[in-house]
C-alpha cells in the first residue's frame, strides 16, 4: 500500500477524517470503523457503477450490501430521484443503523448525502467521491442537496459524513475535460488561500495532470486541507466560508448565459477567476504579476482563461440578478495578492463594467 | 392578557421556549423577537385556514407575509405535498432569512417543519400547534417527517423551532373526539413519569375537559414540561426518550389491525396504555391500583380502555412485526408504579399471552 494523506475535519462530535491514496477503495479496514452495522446501501449511478460497483462490493464482501442506480446527470438531481434511495431502503427493511455510501460524483454525494440525512431523520453516511472536482470540493463540508425546477441546491441539509474515501487511482477513467474542470478547484485553492500551495502546484503540475500517484494525492490533500480549514470555522456558510466562491460570481453568470452544460463549472469557474484577478487588479488589490501568474497556471491545466464571446454585454444582468453578488450591493470574492482572498461589497460599478469590457488594452484578459 | 405558561427546552443553542395561554396567537411581541427579517411563509392547511388564518395574518400585519394551505389529512403528508411548500418559497423568492410558521396540528407542523429543516438546508421555524394532540407531542422534540408508501415518518429532520407558540382558544374548535385523543397523551405523561401531575390530572379532569382556561393551560404546560425534560436528555431518541412510547407498541399493533384511521391515534394508545398496565401488573411491577387510576382516568376522558374485538387474536402477530418491539427481544415501556415507567426487555411471551386474551379473570381489562 502506497503513502496515505489524512486530513482530520475538526467539528465537534461531528469530526470526520478524509483519507486520500491510491487503491483504497479496495482496502476495507479504512471503511469498517465506520460501518456501524452489517447493514449498507451504495448510492451510484450508471455511468460509475459499471467501472467501480463490483470492486466496492468485493471490498464489503462481509457485510449485507444492497446498492441502488441512480440515472447519470445534474438534471436527475431532484426529489423525485432521491425517492429512488428511499424506495431502495424501504424496500430493502434498511433500518436506521444501515450505513448509506455515495459511489460518484457530486450529483450521487449530494443526493445520498441528503437521504441519509433524511431517512429515518438521519442514519450514517460515508463518502467515496470518484471525480476530481467532488474529491477537492463537495465532498468536504457536509452540504448536501436536491435541485427544484425553479432553483439549484434549494432542498437539502448540512450532514457531515462518517469518513471521505478518496481513492485517486478512480481518476484514471475521467476525461481530459472532466479532469481539468476539477483542476480549476484546485488551482482556486490555492489563489485564495494558501501562496505555498499556489507555488507547489506551478512547480509540480504536470504531475499532477499526468495523475503521478504521490503529486495528485498530495494535491488532493492540500486542497481538502484548504477547504476544511475554512469549513471548520464556518459550517453553516455565514461568513468567511464565501471566500471558497472566488470566480463563482462571474463564474455562474458564464454557466447561466450560455445554458447550463456547454461550460463545465470548472471551465466557467476557471475564467471567472481570471476575471475576479482582473478587477482586483483594477481595484489597486492584487499586482498584474499575481494576476498573469494565475492566468497562465489555469491554462496550463487546460482550462479556458477569457470568458467565451457570446457573454459580451450579457454579464452585468446576469450578474444583478445573482442574490450571492447583489445581497450587499455588488460583491465579489477578490485577490490581495496570490494566497489572499477578500470579500469586497459594493464594487464600484464603472470598474466592474471595465472588466466585463475588458477591451481598454489592461492585459489580464485580453 | 391572562396568565402565561412557559417551557424552556434547553438543547444548547437549539434551545427554545414553548408559551402555552388563550389568545397568544394574537400577540405580536410573542412572535416578533423570533422572525429574523421581514419576510414570512406560513403554512397551514384547508380545514384550519379559514379559521386562523386570518387572525394571524392580522398579527403579522407588520411583516411580508404569503400562505400556503395544504390538504387536510395524514394521507396527504407526502414528498409531494411538501413540494407544495417548496413551489411557495420559490415562486415568491423566499430567502435563507425567512421565516416558517407551522399553524395546525401535527401534519402541518411535522411537513413544515421538515421544509424549514431542508430549504435552502434550514430557514427559522416557528411552531404554532392547533390540537391538543401537537401541543403535547409533536410540538415538543424537533421531529419532523413525511410519509412514504413503505412506512410512516421515514423521511425527515430533527429540527427545533424558534420558539412554540400554544393558544389554548384553538381548542375551542377541535371536536370532542380529538380533544380526548389529544388527552391520552396528557394522561400518557403523568402515568410514565410523574405522580403529582397524575394526582393533579385525577382532581381537575373537569375543568380540563370543560377548556376551563388556567387548567386547560397548566395540563399543556406540565405535559411539555415532561416531554421537554425527556427530551432535552436525549435529543436524537437514541435511549430514554424511548418512555414516551408507553402504550404505543399494544397501540401501534391496534391502528394497524383495525386499520388506519378506523381508532384515533389517543384511542389506540388509550387502550394500550391499560394493555401496558396489564402486563406491568402480571410482571409483579405495578400494583392492581395503580393500573386501575390508569384505566379509570382515560376512561373519564371519553377515551377506550380496552382493545376492540376485532383485534382479538391478532396482537402477536402485529407486534412481532413491529421493530421498536422487537429490536431487544420483545420490549415494552411498563410501569413500575403511576409516574415511574422503565424499558423492559425479553418480555415473557406467555405473560404478554395472558393480556392479550385477558380472559383470564384478572380484573384490569376485562
Amino acid at each position: 500500500m502506497c503513502r496515505l494523506e489524512v486530513v482530520r475535519l475538526d467539528l465537534g462530535q461531528d469530526s470526520y477524517s478524509i483519507i486520500v491514496g491510491p487503491g483504497v477503495i479496495s482496502d476495507v479496514s479504512l471503511l469498517s470503523p465506520h460501518i456501524k452495522a452489517r447493514s449498507v446501501l451504495v448510492v451510484t449511478n450508471e455511468t460509475i457503477a459499471p467501472i467501480l460497483l463490483s470492486k466496492l462490493l468485493n471490498t464489503l464482501s462481509n457485510y449485507d450490501v444492497g446498492s441502488v442506480i441512480l440515472p447519470d446527470g445534474e438534471q436527475f438531481k431532484t426529489l423525485d430521484t432521491l425517492n429512488m434511495i428511499f424506495d431502495a431502503l424501504l424496500s430493502e427493511n434498511h433500518n436506521r443503523s444501515t450505513t448509506i455510501i455515495a459511489l460518484g460524483g457530486g450529483v450521487v454525494g449530494d443526493m445520498a448525502g441528503f437521504a441519509a440525512a433524511s431517512y429515518q431523520r438521519g442514519v450514517p453516511f460515508i463518502q467515496i467521491p470518484t471525480t476530481l472536482l467532488s474529491q477537492v470540493d463537495s465532498s468536504v463540508g457536509g452540504k448536501t442537496a436536491v435541485n427544484h425546477a425553479l432553483g439549484k441546491n434549494m432542498i437539502g441539509a448540512f450532514y457531515q459524513p462518517q469518513v471521505v474515501i478518496i481513492d485517486t487511482n478512480t481518476l484514471q477513467s475521467l476525461s481530459k475535460r472532466d479532469f481539468a474542470s476539477g483542476m480549476a478547484e484546485v488551482i482556486k485553492h490555492g489563489a485564495l488561500a494558501d501562496i505555498h500551495y499556489f507555488n507547489w502546484l506551478e512547480e509540480n503540475l504536470d504531475d499532477v495532470l499526468s495523475q503521478e500517484a504521490n503529486a495528485l494525492s498530495t494535491a488532493i490533500r492540500w486542497s481538502c486541507e484548504i477547504k476544511a480549514k475554512v469549513v471548520s470555522k464556518d459550517e453553516k456558510e455565514s461568513g468567511i466560508r464565501a471566500l471558497l466562491n472566488f470566480g463563482h460570481t462571474f463564474g455562474h453568470a458564464i454557466e447561466n448565459g450560455l445554458g447550463y452544460g456547454q461550460w463545465s463549472h470548472g471551465e466557467a469557474v476557471a475564467a471567472g477567476m481570471v476575471m475576479a484577478a482582473d478587477l482586483s487588479h483594477r481595484l489597486d488589490m492584487c499586482s498584474m504579476e499575481d494576476a498573469l501568474r494565475l492566468k497562465n497556471l489555469l491554462r496550463r491545466a487546460g482550462l479556458p482563461v477569457i470568458p467565451p464571446p457570446e457573454m459580451s454585454g450579457k454579464f452585468m444582468d446576469l450578474m444583478l440578478r445573482d442574490k450571492k453578488a447583489t445581497d450587499s450591493g455588488l460583491r465579489f470574492v477578490l485577490l490581495n495578492s496570490l494566497g489572499d482572498a477578500s470579500l469586497v461589497d459594493n464594487v464600484n460599478k464603472d470598474l466592474l463594467q471595465k472588466t466585463l469590457d475588458a477591451k481598454d488594452g489592461l492585459f489580464i484578459l485580453d
